[in-house]
């Protein structure tokens, strides 16, 4: 029987008949003869209760209990969706992670997987069971602790399952029907799209547009997944939805194929520090090792021997961010006069593989925010986008006129 | 180090502030020299709502998924105990069931523990770690399955964890300071008694007085580990609560220790039964086989070859036991021409190890019900207990004349 995997995010599972709406459509793919692999997401909100538990509890947790504590809403809906298919005559069974098991890296609240035996699931398919429901997002570590792999990780335990079991196709349901030039919750021009290369959209993800966890489209990417994101709430044909799929496969394209944002950004500026050779390294090397992800960096011209570093991390790894640095000058690795945290700024970008053979994207880009009166603090580019560090305040404003100037709501 | 067991209730656990004063008396007894494993239950409310799923979704749930979904509650107090503790500067870890592994029979929902390998957590404990948090009420099947151990089974994880340790005494914190003659919500003469022996907890236990779940007292009994009861919101001194003990450690006692009841009994009646030598193993089986907890039973006596089987079971089985006696007739195996529910009933309880050396309390009993007009349904005794089941409306009535009666809100 051809493999399918079929992820279901918290929002398609919030509610009991949520569950039961996904397990219809899972029953509808078990009909055309797939033995399908179900990965869940905890039910909407839960993963976000127990988050808050933990920072609660414990501001600068052990990464070991956050991720036992967290991964549980995910073993709820497993075992609730096999209960729901059962009831529907299908044969199913729950899957936990440390089962199956999904072997990951001992990088707790991060870890990646590493490998996932198949032989577990494909004795159970032989044996005429129909749906295997993993629960998403966890993994067992190296030293038998229960991992997890970062938030909106289902989405990487689905493309690895598809990747690992040869699935046919690895759709992901959510609350939208698709990809879109930018968040429609912000921009009512934002338009669906058909299709979307990996590349623009691994930019897209890592970059706010929360569809799908950015290391799932690495991951479908390396092992050509075909990845699709569709709605759990409509009626589905087989065309439904945004293929994420790769270059050569869309035919044309707008140069510029989305705008996206990210409202949990922090700027940390590091004020006056000695400028020396190694001195970068000297700074990010301990905010690597304590998990802070850093995003973009500036530094100052040097005046004096003093410079300002200028950071971008997600906000909630603030408090991380400042006691990496305040342990590395007591321990007289760096040398700063303080650590300035702004928590009031967002990040807005616009992405695009037309980007590679046409110029003037950039131009265009400023040109816009500076007629809005936008003020940019940092800058980022890469081959195929660009991205601004601006207030939070004018974040949506930038998005729509960035959407307007760039006339996403026409097809390419 | 001596190792002490400390379990903790769902209701000492229900917010972050009591995990952290139950945090707090775990420091206190670490502070003592004690090694400490501390038995966690979920935060209260949490197994309800996990069972109301599992209900809503399947009632005649596959009892391997119902143990996987009601499970979780448990791991995420484990983790924020942990947590906790750890800010506390108290070096600390959780265990999930499957990480001992606490290895239990494949009885999925009422398993029993078979073996608690203690190398894990003693190499933990030889390694400067203090206190193991261990998630109750759950383990590991032989097929690698996550089982729990029924409802209340906290208290059996934690004695198990005090028979395997070899553990000084098993502390069960909850939300009363002891165990009481009656349940003092519904009466307010309830007296708290300074101790009781196993067989009366016992009794007490499966009778429905909540505060121990019987296969906990069953297991301290069997393996000696001394027991004690008390509240989880009080300041506590050394003999605070209630000490489960051994019946030659009490010096005197009342003929009637206490009187328990249980609101969640259902009377199932097989009407017209053909009466036939083996038709009690022929009804009894099946309901074993299905995991009905049969408690109660009357025969009437037989008419024309046909007679009445009347059993209590608890309520959530009610469904369980219909189904099983009705598949039994279309085998062939009995024959009755209905079957009949009724739920609204409760079951009352004397207890007393001096019931043993003493007669009349039987008599009493019934005098002091039919004085107010309780009509009884069934009747069952042992050796220290006396049980009717009435109808549910005069249960409160009942308890408060019985306590009234063999006058214990005066001590032994």
């Amino acid at each position: 029987m051809p493999v399918l995997v079929m992820k279901f995010g918290g929002t398609s599972v919030a509610t009991l008949d949520r569950i039961k709406r996904a397990a219809k459509r899972v029953g509808v793919e078990v009909a055309k003869g797939y033995d399908v692999i179900v990965i869940v997401s905890a039910m909407s909100g839960e993963t976000n209760k127990l988050v808050g538990f933990v920072n609660e509890t414990s501001p600068l947790f052990d990464a070991r209990e956050y991720d036992a504590v967290v991964s549980s809403g995910e073993n709820v809906t497993a075992g609730l969706m096999a209960l729901t298919l059962q009831e529907m005559d299908v044969p199913a069974r729950s899957w936990q992670g440390w089962q199956v098991p999904v072997k990951t890296t001992s990088a707790h609240s991060s870890a990646r997987i590493e490998e996932i035996p198949t032989d577990n699931i494909m004795r159970k398919f032989a044996e005429g069971m129909k749906v295997a429901v993993v629960a998403g997002f966890q993994g067992i570590s190296p030293e038998g602790r229960i991992t997890t792999l970062g938030r909106g990780g289902s989405d990487t335990t689905a493309v690895a399952f598809a990747a690992a079991f040869g699935a046919e196709r690895c759709d992901i349901y959510t609350d939208v029907d698709g990809v879109y030039t930018t968040d429609p919750r912000i921009c009512d021009k934002a338009r669906k799209l058909d299709r979307i290369a990996f590349e623009e959209m691994l930019e897209l993800a890592s970059l706010g547009a929360k569809v799908l966890q950015t290391r799932s489209v690495e991951l479908a990417m390396r092992y050509k997944v075909k990845l699709r994101v569709l709605s759990s709430f409509e009626e589905q044909s087989d065309d439904a939805g945004t293929l994420v799929c790769d270059e050569e496969d869309i035919m044309e394209s707008n140069v510029v194929a989305g705008v996206a944002y990210s409202r949990d950004e922090a700027k940390m500026t590091l004020v006056s520090v000695a400028d020396r050779p190694g001195i970068a390294a000297a700074i990010f090397t301990p905010l690597s090792e304590a998990g802070v992800n850093v995003d973009m960096i500036v530094q100052n011209i040097s005046e004096e021997g003093r410079t300002d570093m200028t950071f971008s991390c997600p906000t909630d790894q603030v408090k991380r961010a400042e006691k990496a640095m305040s342990d590395a000058k007591d321990a007289g690795k760096i040398n700063f006069h303080d650590i300035v945290a702004d928590t009031g700024v967002a990040k807005v970008s616009v992405v695009g593989i037309g980007m590679r053979s046409h110029t003037g994207v950039a131009a265009k880009m400023f040109q816009v925010l500076a007629k809005e009166g936008v003020n940019i603090k940092i800058i980022t580019t890469s081959e195929i986008k660009i991205s601004v560090l601006i207030d939070r305040k004018y974040m949506e404003l930038a998005v729509q006129a960035l959407h307007d100037a760039f006339e996403l709501e026409k097809a390419g």
